[in-house]
């Protein structure tokens, strides 16, 4: 082997740990991580962002993205099953976390730490503790399986007419986006007008009844915006799309426009991102966060919209189209218990109806716990339980959550 | 709603099941597919490649694909958590199977049915069934997504120097080709000289130390083809690869190639696939399924070549290399009892110092069972024991299976 060649595998084998200093991995908690394999291991009270910026030195990803990658921990992250804005894209924890270290109550280490992609020796213990809210055991390591880094990203902002063509262009956009298509968004007309009434901030592409949000990422930018543009055009032509504007460098032609590409990008996004930042200057507000099937995603804003009346100031709805997640909101014009009886149980009643999920990313917590029956059948509920008592047999985990009391 | 609109929702709520005949799901014991959605609902008795052929009409795929699909049923791939070909781009089954139907021993049926991709209410049960061998219930029902189908597929045969730059050459192959990558295979020269032996094959580039199969798969042929060859051109320039080939059309430059591309790219492919045909042609044969870290992917293979020294004709590797999962083969001279015991349980033994895995993709099933205990650490058996107590509290179901006796 030549020194080259040495220094290579010494990387590989994470002795040496390829040019990221010892020092930094312990500053960020980081055990273990190894750049040819895509392979992290890492203590739980990681912080998403420090991770993902420590990957991202290397060509790699962290493969969840969320608004609070700033302060949330990946230990967090796994025992809520947290699937962010890329999910479409790259799956959830049980998919990307090939490996965990738990504490069940009694002391005992769980040690499910393998750095393996295709490993089956066994029952895959490790993902009854994905999403199980803290609930059977304390996560203490995480292994994270980390994919190339895509070099470009582009974002376009659409105006459309009605809910069956922003499912026409969504369709359109797996088509012909396929490989490169990362985040899929979409904004309906109420949730324009409470971030420019909260906010002040306007459509960039003037009003229309949906808006959604496409972002593509790849490792050509030639070739993604080539592919996004073929896409707009044909879906311009098919007039599922009536208006949209892409986030792109200034040119010659384009001279008007004096922001980056990447100014532009973060601009458009922070149309969707920003939208909870409205919520703390509502005087009382309630949000839900519920999967429906794509068929009825907007449904149930719609039955909201007509369940609540004169009794709330606003009905409105966004979310990762892509995926299914939709955010509820229903912003009152004064907070009273006979409204909350009003708004709950029936829009987790209509979620099961609807057969969607009355908790797609943040679990059954407290909140949600004495709804579980809406979510689960019987028996399901009953095997849980049978579950919960095998590992937490005195109940000391996170206890009044999830079940029913 | 206009009248194509009306056609289009119907579809989506599989009423009409979008031009797939009511009668062609049912020949394939298919209940439900949404092809906005991208989700497949089927009986656990449906063959793989029928279930492919069917969503492949509506440009969808099923993520998992094995040399076994014409004949394996999608029950058993959930039950044995299949890996195949294709795992370094779509994930495991953990990751694709989206709800399930189980039956437990006493006949109670268990709806973990979810169509969603983000459903957090409670634990996540049907993780369990994922590659525990039909030991704690049986898998009747199964929910799949299916991402956008590639339309186009390039591959390239390359051959390389030493293992080192076989890695080299697979790490490049992830920073250049990205999204697009779909498989890295690797053959060692024992394994071509074993296929030149038996099945009369060649390689068609020459002889090399290593030779790595890389197929990319993507929306646009003219962008794969390009940076497939930015890639090739890297390679080569790096003294990573000494030669190499790629499956492409007839052009007047190249008038002595009469073969249409995926006729040479069945050619390639078929270096690879074919290579366990080679195993029926042996007097006897032992042929191991593990995974390794890569620094220690032919490590193994070296070993076992030492330790059988003269009692083996030749011992060989090949595989996965995208996902670490190794093929390890010993042919024999000739059969004896001490010739398996000088094998076993070395071999295994061996696998865990390397921390590897000792069943990739085929679990533990009845020949591996005794050596649970090299897999796991003695409280992760006994919990495993513990659920499989508390599911199949007789222990009718697959018996004798994963656990030592």
């Amino acid at each position: 082997l030549h020194e080259t060649d040495i220094q290579f595998f010494k990387g590989l084998l994470g002795e040496q740990r390829i040019n990221t200093s010892a020092s930094e991995l312990e500053k960020y908690n980081v055990d273990w991580f190894n750049t040819v394999r895509g392979v992290l291991v890492c203590q739980a009270g990681c912080i998403l962002e420090n991770l993902d910026n420590l990957v991202a030195e290397k060509g790699l990803m962290v493969p969840l993205d969320l608004g609070a990658k700033g302060s949330c921990h990946i230990g967090g992250n796994v025992s809520t099953n947290a699937g962010g804005l890329r999910l479409l894209r790259y799956g959830n924890m049980h998919g990307n976390v090939l490996g965990l270290e738990v504490v069940k109550t009694n002391g005992e280490v769980i040690d499910c730490l393998s750095t393996l992609k295709k490993d089956n020796t066994g029952y895959h213990l490790k993902h009854l503790f994905i999403g199980s809210e803290g609930s059977l055991g304390f996560v203490t390591k995480v292994v994270l399986q980390c994919p190339p880094r895509p070099n470009h990203k582009n974002v376009a902002f659409l105006g459309i007419q009605n809910y069956t063509k922003v499912l026409k262009t969504f369709k359109k956009a797996k088509e012909d986006l396929g490989e490169i298509l990362s985040a899929v968004e979409v904004i309906d007309t109420p949730t324009m007008e409470f971030i420019n009434a909260k906010l002040n901030k306007i459509s960039p592409i003037g009003d229309y009844p949906f808006y959604l949000l496409i972002e593509t990422s790849g490792s050509n930018e030639t070739h993604d915006t080539q592919k996004l543009n073929q896409f707009l055009e044909s879906a311009l032509n098919k007039h599922f799309v009536l208006n949209g504007t892409v986030a792109s460098e200034p040119t010659k032609i384009n001279v008007s426009s004096i922001y980056t590409k990447v100014q532009l990008t973060n601009a458009l996004w922070s149309i969707r991102e920003r939208i909870p930042d409205g919520f703390k200057l509502c005087g009382s507000i309630f949000c839900y966060d519920v999967s429906l099937p794509l068929e009825h995603y907007f449904t149930l804003v719609d039955d909201m919209t007509k369940h609540m009346g004169n009794l709330s100031e606003r009905v409105f709805g966004f979310g990762h189209l892509g995926d299914g997640n939709l955010h509820v909101q229903i912003e009152l014009k004064e907070f009273s218990n006979e409204v909350k009886d009003h708004i709950e149980p029936y829009i987790f009643n209509r979620t099961a109806e609807l057969k969607g999920s009355i908790s797609a990313e943040h679990g059954m917590g407290f909140l949600k716990a004495k709804y579980l029956d809406l979510a689960r059948p019987p028996n399901t509920v009953h095997l849980m339980r049978q579950i919960k008592k095998l590992f937490d047999p005195n109940g000391i985990l996170n206890p009044y959550k999830i079940f029913p009391q």
